[in-house]
């Protein structure tokens, strides 16, 4: 558990998609960040208050939060002084990046005089169990999709986020280094070992009252032959009550696999449902959420009407239009 | 790669089943076993010839291969004893145990100064690649269960010797420690990151002659809720040509998990052959494998019959009645 609320670090981000985990923690957790902290030529701007350690510190920021992809795969010795700093100062730190903050030995020093924490997200830190698939209280919902980036961690955060304003008991469950770094918890499925994916799962969505929802964040897809096991793991290790098919409706081929096509959102379910059935009998497929960032909106409405007439279930962008439909789709369940 | 031909540590196994790895060896790899050598008390006999460490050494043995569990999860220190004179005398050590050889100082030491290798085949020690999806060359078939535990290495390895026998370009592909440990190679799967699994069988299959076939140790079952995540990195690393179902008839539920039931064959066939198809549209189911062990030989000639019948497949159990039946139904693929 990471503590909150952040100091938003975005460094010397060349433009405003490298600072993706910022853009999602302002997106969908505001008030856990008191403002952001750039560098000289920072091309990122989250819209916050530009403020020093300092002014951190006294807006009552616990972690420095790196929000930003770093360039070439290395720490720079720029980032290096003031995450240094920020330690010394009593901050923690927390990144999702592919080399880890304790692989650097003047991070991993001043953390340690200071007592301070470093946060690597990308690394699990329990021994999770394997799963024992025994059913558990309260309900899921969880995104799967035609593909691995179509809008899964969206579509979930947009439903919690909906039920939360209806005054409904919600949970978002990060499974993914993003929705850990946004809500300061999960489990990081893809550097789980094999045996322990599906518990991990469990672990993440343990029994819970009989009216609340967990929103599982999907990873992957089990058409995309290099990350379908850990898709498995999570319908399996998440038993749904609920499945929402996410789609990106002009994307070409898979992602990565330029020799595979996307299947088609029936393909989705027809496979999909058998599968989750397995762990809840129960389970249904609520609702499709359709990422149609590409369209214009007059496009994107079409396309939604088109789906929701072919597959006979409720179907929106939640990320454009709202969750309602969806969450309503739940409670019918 | 474990340095063949092996001398089989039994140590004071309390008996046969406690020494699966060396009846494996025994039953699929007989060549690569000089002889066995047994602590006092051992209950465990593969009929080979006993022998003192010295003795196996001078018939050639390379690797010392620990072929039973250990009680307790101890490395007790009567093994110890043995296993550090093996490695002064020049073997290798190999092991498959929950807890490492690596990690007992005495063995490590003893490594170091005589230049020996610990073989610990639970720990992967490779850095797999992400799949990547793209059609090998060859032939692969894969063993798939209705559950866990139900006869798909025997399979596997049962249709590698037929080809073998046969003259054709076979080899078996171990994705577990007793498969590893008997052919010496392999991928333990259950233990490699979640996001490196299918690419670790596209490394375990690699392209190979037109007419050559991969014999793929199957894992979990695409049912079990606690590893299905493994099998599905299975069939989509492993992009087989053949499917062959594996199935246990006697059993009343899943392998650890009283609550579930198991899926027909045919249920089996349905879910399985469309994933396969994903990485390759080709994929076809060529026959049935049924561990009869609990059987009469009246009573599984009856069982197989009823399963041909019903499922217009060949039907077999190649243990007990060889693995004709299985190797015709590929070469007809």
């Amino acid at each position: 558990m990471i503590q909150t609320p952040y100091l938003l670090f975005l460094g010397d981000a060349p433009d405003q998609l490298a600072a993706k985990v910022a853009q999602g923690i302002k997106d969908w957790r505001p008030e856990n960040a008191v403002g952001q902290f750039r560098l000289p030529g920072c091309g990122a701007d989250m819209g916050l208050t530009d403020m020093t350690l300092e002014e951190g510190l006294a807006a009552g920021a616990k972690t420095l939060v790196i929000g930003v992809a770093n360039r070439g795969g290395v720490i720079s010795d720029e980032w290096k002084v003031v995450l240094v700093k920020a330690l010394q100062m009593g901050y923690d730190l927390a990144a999702g990046l592919h080399n880890l903050l304790r692989n650097e030995d003047e991070l991993q020093a001043a953390a340690k005089v200071n007592g301070g924490t470093l946060h690597d997200v990308r690394v699990p830190t329990v021994a999770y169990p394997i799963a024992n698939g025994q059913k558990r209280t309260g309900k899921r919902a969880l995104a799967i999709g035609t593909d691995c980036s179509c809008g899964k961690m969206y579509t979930a955060m947009s439903m919690d986020a909906e039920m939360v304003k209806r005054g409904m008991k919600s949970d978002f469950r990060a499974t993914g280094q993003t929705g850990i770094l946004i809500t300061g918890k999960g489990v990081p499925l893809d550097a789980v070992i094999a045996d322990f994916m599906a518990g991990a799962v469990e672990y993440l969505t343990p029994d819970n009252d009989a009216d609340h929802w967990d929103h599982i964040e999907g990873q992957g897809s089990l058409f995309h032959v290099s990350y379908s096991g850990v898709t498995m793991a999570l319908i399996h290790g998440g038993q749904p009550d609920a499945l929402i098919l996410c789609h990106e409706p002009t994307r070409t081929h898979m992602r990565g696999l330029p020799h595979y096509k996307l299947p088609t959102l029936e393909q989705l379910r027809d496979t999909a449902l058998p599968i989750a059935q397995v762990a809840n009998p129960d389970c249904q497929v609520a609702g499709v959420s359709v990422n149609t960032k590409a369209l214009d909106d007059a496009e994107a409405k079409v396309c939604l009407q088109k789906i929701e007439d072919r597959m006979g279930l409720p179907a929106t962008d939640p990320f454009r239009f709202g969750a309602t439909k969806l969450v309503d789709a739940l409670l019918e369940i």
